[in-house]
């Protein structure tokens, strides 16, 4: 059933070539890593990097490609509109798409959502306890009452974001916040899923869970209904 | 994959035995229409009514079905409460639930729903049609623009009930009058999906796209991650 | 422009009866506590408790109330079903309500949301420190990035309650958990809050911000513009 | 109370200036009439247009505007992107927005929505019916039923918007369809309602049930908690 689900995994691709202390962790990029997981769980996956000619989304890998994931971080301003653009489309026509960690400050996030998307951070490895808020949700299948991340980057509230419609996840750090973790959006034909950890200097996207929470997330998100709207001019219907 | 989702289908079961008028549009009951069109789309059905012991919802029925359908009119205040009460724990726990047409009076909807789930109606085969309000969500899938529907009996606005989670549909009548006729919920870890249309004395469940509505309703309801919560007294993770 | 607003502060009043410890900390009563708290604020304010003759709520003082409070926790289920079915009316109607942490567990407050309102608990006295998360908010007035409470009886997640129609303050915990600690809703006309802190033997209620708060909700659900609604059998508009 | 809430009723105002046909509905421009009638309803305003410096928005004048009304049509390309900046910076930081008819199309709606905001039209003169869905909603204030427009541009469905926080108005065109026609959102600290009728060839500004409506809308929407935000690096609570 996975198997039918395209994937793209897009990741900025620069922590990783620049700095040793990313690269041991994340020898293959995060989109390697995460790349492996999704595989390993079925699904059909292509990573795409900032540094690709047309950043790795060309229409032909937009055009199928079911389910998005985007992690970016200190290059957001260097994704080209266009490109933006591009993504933008296709999630309101059905692409799913799972906003991961310092992607919340994306230019495709803050456009599909039209808020700052700002928070408060930290970077001092944190405990973060993800609680579920959303039991029975899908995107919660096989997670106990919370996963733990011994070390992870603070986000704090209030976090930038419109009301989710459902909010799946709230986590609790060691140094005193909280922060909303998981949330769901329905954009024009498309399902959001934005999913907080990760930061780039912790092994956060080997964490079986945290992969178990991408792959149910990316499930979710497989668009089933989507098709062509009818806008424009249109005939009355009744005389 | 519908194989696996065990459907029962309740139905008050009454109009049909003491109406000539409706035994002729539906000799097996509502039910057993219903019934026909969800076994052929593949579903594991069963039909429960009223008049049987405990209305045909024993707990063994109850822990094997994972969607209920509910049709309820003229005899709403005959469901015992204790298995109102059942059904609503279930639901609570994971069970999905289709409520129909005048089943918004029912007990069970207005336990789930907390509000009076009152309306305006009017018998004079008005035209009813249903436009898609949620495109791309799967409860429309291989639906068009809208479904038109040639007599039905009007209900308007304002209906009583809380903002639904999603509002799937919204009905345009002849005389006159709108209202929201596909309403989402979540409530505990069961989905709830209202549908408005099924006048007792019209061929409304015989239309196709009336039938693929409930059956893709059914399959949006089936629960995918329920869960035994952990409440109560706890002691602390952090000392 | 409070002056106007006319309050029922609705309070079990047993454990302040029973326990000198309780006593200690309100000694006229939760009730007493809030009622002076917002007659300061220029509320007209009456109370009313469980052991007065229709629990303090007779239909005059229903008529006359524009918002209500509840606190409730050892005796819910002494409260009569026919006064909570005056109360859930009242609501729908328009009153607005303000349910107080082991509210949750009350027969109006589980009427209303339909749900189970379940929850986790620990005796413990965490710290408890409520994060705005929805800042703008009119429930939020006069208050900073968070509020910390010294010592507070935990609740923690799973709560067993519809999504929040907007979702003001979150809780964090000493001792690891989150709590979705101020629900707004509206049901029918009328609006609720839902405000986690308030255990009998602690002194959270004479907390300054605590009362700001919720002096807040009660001006954010005094309602504005309710209605009779028209219902029922109604004649087409259109020929 | 309104005089302290300043409103600037923002007008493209190009339809009047060409065509004789508008100028006779509205000789002072739909921001003439607008100013008008919620003048006598003692807001404080003023107007800006698009042909002003700075389209009339200075830095001034958004500083000084508690609510903004925004119509625009034949010519939103023409909105410098920097100013659409500048108002969806000061809707984030509390400013209310009330977004007319055509202005459904706007940079600034698209922006603070995400979505492509399209819809169906037809220029035929519909009876337009807006049938009241949220009954107590301060917006409705005064609002019977539903508010009939003896002729008006029809807007039809699916209206690529994210789902309202509350649906308002849902209308009734004689031709056959239905909208979602008064949508309430949250962006940030601002308050967001989108409402349908108006078209330039019609008198539709000077019905009396739509200018209420309106002024209901600016009430609703003046912002009571506003503050600075604190965001960013910021160091732990607890040690």
């Amino acid at each position: 059933m996975t198997a039918n689900i395209r994937v793209t995994i897009w990741n900025e691709y620069r922590h990783e070539r620049k700095s040793p202390e990313v690269a041991k962790i994340y020898p293959e990029g995060i989109h390697g890593t995460l790349a492996k997981a999704l595989s390993e769980k079925g699904y059909t996956v292509r990573t795409a990097t900032l540094d690709e000619p047309e950043h790795g989304l060309t229409d032909e890998v937009l055009e199928n490609t079911d389910v998005m994931l985007w992690w970016g971080h200190m290059a957001h301003g260097e994704v080209r509109d266009e490109i933006v653009e591009k993504v933008h489309k296709r999630v309101l026509d059905g692409m799913g798409l799972v906003v991961l960690h310092s992607g919340h400050f994306s230019k495709i996030f803050k456009k599909l959502l039209g808020t700052d998307c700002d928070l408060k951070w930290r970077e001092t490895n944190d405990k973060e306890r993800m609680w579920v808020v959303a039991p029975g949700h899908p995107i919660t299948e096989g997670i106990g009452d919370y996963i733990e991340i011994e070390h992870e980057e603070m986000y704090g509230e209030p976090f930038g974001i419109p009301e989710p419609d459902t909010l799946v996840f709230v986590s609790w750090f060691t140094g005193g916040e909280v922060f909303r973790s998981g949330c769901c959006y329905t954009r024009g034909q498309g399902k959001i899923f934005y999913f907080r950890p990760g930061h780039e200097t912790l092994p956060t996207y080997h964490h079986p869970e945290v992969q178990l929470v991408i792959s149910n997330a990316v499930r979710w998100a497989n668009p089933t209904a989507a098709r062509k709207l009818i806008r424009g001019n249109t005939p009355a219907l009744e005389k």
